[in-house]
């Protein structure tokens, strides 16, 4: 292991109730406590918000999309920058994926071989290539203080392809790690396996052999049921050393990150809460609330009542419901405040919850209220 | 003239440069220093931007468009909702317009006669009808601080139709004036006559003589030359009395608000600098700027060097340029910033120059950096 990577990253488990783990992420651009959600800012901007307002809501690491940034504005305008966090003004740490996932959501437009992806560019159809060696040279320019080694996302219930997949993407782990030579950067294994278990097993024993410094759990959330992401989750898990971090990647709702946390999960992202903000869809401590029915035009109370958000302490769900309706611009922002604010706050929740040994009844309370 | 009116709503002329004058607005939602940009708030939110940034801007006072408001949520919700001021949470003055320009900006979408303007909505099609009185009670149920008489704004180059069309604009200020209720809330005259200086001329004489505690001048920067609309400015501000604020309506580019007020102009709105920032169109001391050009792409400098908006204190040119080549969100905001905070900075430097008695200078040495 790399002794310049071991002063700069680490994670430290600080406490535990059940499998729930509460957690210190240390990174070159600060601490991270876990269990975290990660907004995902796709494009090097967490859509509609400032890097200023990301602090205000106590973000404290983002994700950022490897295969968007190598397209647009490209990796080495980023490099010439600094690196993302300069490029984009955010001086928290910053995850990046290795663009595997969405290169496999393009379809027809890329091929892969054991050499790795050839694809086309969903902006101007123009042909690029991924291998491991690349992902992780693009990962490097861009500077994120967690890099994802580059695998293969596969249909979850193919148990042939994903036999055939997951030798690849324990192939590429390894070439991954050869080339590797940031060492303020850690990289992290992505177990694969589809809902196989064995398969599952298979990868998380497999990565764990190479040592990575942090574990994701790759290709769930990808149209498996709810039972069977929690018995994958589970039996990796079980696996994975409990002295290094585990994501689970892409993942997932309220409900899903407390199941997760309940089976031992660190580390989230997704988009749903900013992605449903701008679809009108908020969060509350009570449930969903869809800002544009009719219902709420003339509603003078917050989309919360018990939400301290910037939104909910200065605007009513009508006129909320009016920028909604009226394709405003702020109607994005407000709502993306709102469900980014309930996300971090859910979290932090959790994280007491954890430290407080009472994540067993904080897990009852939320599932009262918000009838999930 | 109303007792009650004159307690909540005033105009001081604190001092002359030449035409150029600098002034105080008394209203019930508090001053405003003279001459004065209003940022436009279309639908109750001025495009990407929330009311806690306008103040960090030293936005003094907003415009709202009546016709926009009628139709979506409706005057009756905002009414409500106590006034716009509450539903909207801006706390500092507003004005309204009267929805004739943008009623007669439908094109075939509306019907005219003396009794009033029958039109369809751009929303749904659905018919309606504005007169004098029905233009004074929706914007009595916005309660807005400055409010508009409903006028007619013809094509300023027809004589015959701009002869007619004045006639009804008169008699409809004075039924304005007749059906007017709410106490705190000034009602402006507005000037028109197309591009004839004798039928502007006639329009300030009989508005003047109705004591309107202000005066708009309506129908320019709707198609004719600068010089006819200078011209025009000229006529009418020798006409107006000196102690009325005068309110160039939908005007308009930096040249135009310096020319303005040098011609004795203390009032201004435009869509330009917000509609201008979500097209990439920036505005700098040295002239203006283009995001979206290729030479931006690795240009590590702000928008603007001498600018000390969020934006350009936060970004880089590169940045920018990125973030509107992705079409994010957040290009929209921060080119909006960094143009609202221009003219508005633009607008503070003429002031202190009016009081300081070198509007002159000024506009010499604006002319020069803008190569304007």
């Amino acid at each position: 292991m790399d002794k310049s990577r071991e002063k700069t990253f680490s994670f430290k488990l600080l406490s535990k109730d059940g499998s729930a783990r509460a957690g210190l992420l240390s990174t070159p651009h600060g601490a991270v406590e876990t269990p975290v959600f990660m907004p995902v800012g796709t494009q090097a901007t967490v859509k509609s918000l400032t890097p200023a307002q990301l602090e205000e809501l106590n973000v404290q690491i983002l994700l950022s999309n490897t295969y968007h940034l190598y397209l647009r504005p490209g990796a080495d305008v980023i490099q010439e920058f600094g690196g993302l966090h300069n490029f984009m003004n955010w001086h928290r740490p910053i995850l990046t994926d290795s663009g595997g996932f969405q290169v496999f959501s393009l379809g027809n437009l890329r091929h892969v071989n054991d050499e790795g992806v050839v694809f086309k560019s969903h902006i101007d159809g123009s042909t690029h290539n991924f291998t491991p060696e690349s992902a992780i040279m693009v990962q490097e320019k861009l500077g994120a203080d967690i890099i994802m080694a580059f695998d293969e996302c596969p249909e979850p219930h193919d148990r042939k392809y994903n036999e055939q997949a997951l030798a690849r993407t324990h192939q590429w782990a390894e070439r991954c790690l050869k080339v590797k030579s940031r060492p303020d950067q850690a990289l992290f294994g992505i177990v694969q396996g589809g809902i196989f278990s064995d398969l599952r097993a298979r990868s998380a024993e497999f990565l764990t052999s190479l040592d990575f410094p942090g574990y994701s759990i790759g290709g769930l959330s990808v149209g498996e049921s709810k039972e069977e992401m929690l018995a994958v989750i589970e039996v990796v898990t079980a696996i994975l050393p409990e002295v290094k971090p585990r994501y689970l990647m892409g993942v997932g709702t309220p409900y899903d990150l407390i199941e997760g946390i309940r089976r031992g999960i660190d580390m989230f992202d997704c988009v749903l809460p900013t992605r449903n903000a701008r679809n009108g869809a908020l969060f509350t401590t009570h449930g969903p609330l869809a800002i544009k029915n009719a219902c709420y035009a003339e509603d003078d109370r917050p989309v919360d009542e018990r939400c301290t958000c910037y939104t909910c302490t200065h605007f009513t769900r009508a006129y909320l419901r009016h920028l909604f309706m009226a394709k405003e611009l702020l109607a994005y922002r407000l709502n993306t405040i709102h469900n980014l604010h309930y996300y971090m706050g859910l979290m932090a929740g959790i994280r007491e919850a954890i430290r407080e040994d009472r994540f067993t009844a904080f897990r009852a309370v939320f599932s009262e209220q918000s009838h999930e």
